[in-house]
């Protein structure tokens, strides 16, 4: 039996299904149900249900947006920070394997061609990195698992959540067995607030940068053939490979669902900050080797954007999120 | 035996000096020696030396005050957050008592009869409010540890170092058996950047408020008590009996140490803000009925305080902390 944590939630639902339809027998706690927040509470469901494998998919994200949690410390320090150390610690104790949803958000940038070879640069809006992106796109490097996250609080600025994020990710490892499964904004063909191929169409400008994106049903589906696999314990990057860039997405969401609205862009990163968002925001390219090397098969970023808007079901109206 | 975490610390250093004056078994662990931040060693130090109780005097405070910890969010989470979260789970694990050391610094004012009754008043630098610690000192009520924190992350605004404090006792109450102990400003005759008699003797200019103090040796014997007294674990606010205005303790500074400077005020809350600190402060009256209910005794602060000025020890000069 898989246990699942966050079950409800945009990426443990995705869990929940791929578990149905692969026959894996697995039972989803709810936190009503009982609070598996506690130490206590959870290695006695551990000791007791000794399930295979468990598997985090809770966390907090803020709503509408990441600069909810700059409002919210506390519930974002209990469900990205606090939680995901007691699981570890609960499964050590047990000696059960699990898997945590964590997120690549904690990088900025990409590793691009310099004078003296490859170096990572944060900032893809200015004007030098922005030409070799356009000119040079195969000379763009994403950040692999060995990369020290470099958007996070030993290396501001970052987010506060992207800062729990990565400091779980430290608090988590080394202790059991674990991997830690990094997604980066999740999209299918599912509209919904959490799927960026909604937010980008609700935005009323668009915010232009350079992202490795994850495809909700294929990240699940990585992070469970990982365990199939019996691949090692660890990082890993779980995004399509490849990288693209908003105007790309728009353009796609233009050319597929022909919306009556024109994408209108920020004029500048400054615009951007200074109008829309609060807290700094996390863009970056990331590296998939590690994980194609165990023989987990992901599409291409692009093939899975097109499909998820070839076969795009708007849900009924909900309000606009903010970038 | 009882292990000692933090023992190097200010308030760790008390404790180790005090378990050998009772002649008390003790070890004192140092994160040089063995990194018992980390779970499984900390587990495994509880298993194989199985100490009868563990103390955990560890903890962020920032130097030379609580503004670094918004500027170290990664160094305060691990030391006041991540860490008790550990030792809890572990000393849960293994079956072994323990104390920690919180901070009063979670509440801010005190409780203040109003038309309605008693109330909680937050900011007790407001003329009504300070009118009545002048004029009716004696009506002036502390919080007792049934008030839930009013200076953290769910009832803002707080200093980032208060919200780890706070936060860390909800992560460690109710889990196996343990004291929190809640310390506040400590002071003794021993100068020292972390003494309040030293701070003010230092700060250029000094702020006026109304606190409840721990005397240093004071606060660890009156912990040390509870667990040799065997009272029933839980929260207790460890202050010395009573409260001071900033003033009342300058002014014993003046009469007992004579020094040539004449204090000077920060002409107002919105003063000192502006101009000497980052972060809100805490400055707060706490209630010790629970602990003296318990049989362990503690002077009150004023006679403490005087104490400590009677024995005053300068140390070498040392850099002006700021406030």
């Amino acid at each position: 039996m898989i246990l699942l944590l966050g079950g409800t939630g945009y990426i443990g639902q995705a869990f929940a299904s791929e578990l149905h339809a692969r026959h894996l027998e697995h039972r989803s706690l709810s936190r009503h149900e009982l609070d598996y927040t506690r130490f206590d509470v959870l290695l006695g469901v551990l000791r007791s249900a000794r399930p295979q494998f468990v598997l985090n998919a809770a966390g907090y994200t803020g709503k509408p947006n990441v600069d909810a949690c700059e409002l919210d410390p506390g519930g974002t320090l209990a469900g990205n920070l606090l939680l995901p150390q007691t699981i570890a610690q609960a499964c050590e104790v047990a000696g059960i394997p699990w898997g945590h949803v964590s997120s690549g958000c904690i990088y900025s940038g990409a590793k691009l061609p310099g004078p003296d070879g490859v170096h990572a640069v944060k900032d893809l809006t200015q004007p030098a990195a922005r030409s070799i992106v356009d000119t040079r796109p195969e000379t763009v490097q994403g950040y692999t698992e060995t990369d020290l996250p470099n958007f996070c609080f030993p290396d501001p600025p970052c987010s506060f959540y992207s800062g729990t994020k990565a400091m779980a990710e430290s608090a988590i490892a080394g202790l059991g067995s674990s991997y830690i499964w990094r997604l980066r904004i999740p999209f299918d063909e599912f509209d919904s607030p959490r799927n960026y191929l909604s937010k980008i169409q609700n935005y009323p400008r668009v915010y232009e940068n350079v992202n490795s994106l994850s495809h909700r049903r294929d990240f699940v589906r990585a992070c469970l053939d990982l365990w199939a696999l019996r691949a090692p314990f660890g990082i890993y990057n779980v995004t399509n490979p490849g990288w693209v860039t908003t105007r790309q997405v728009a353009e796609l969401i233009q050319a597929r669902l022909k919306p009556r609205r024109e994408f209108a862009y920020w004029a500048s990163d400054a615009e951007f900050y200074r109008l829309a968002a609060k807290t700094p925001r996390s863009n970056c390219v990331l590296d998939v080797s590690k994980l194609l090397a165990t023989g987990v098969v992901l599409r291409p970023v692009l093939e899975a954007l097109d499909e998820s808007l070839q076969h795009w079901q708007p849900a009924h109206p909900w309000s606009v999120t903010e970038p």
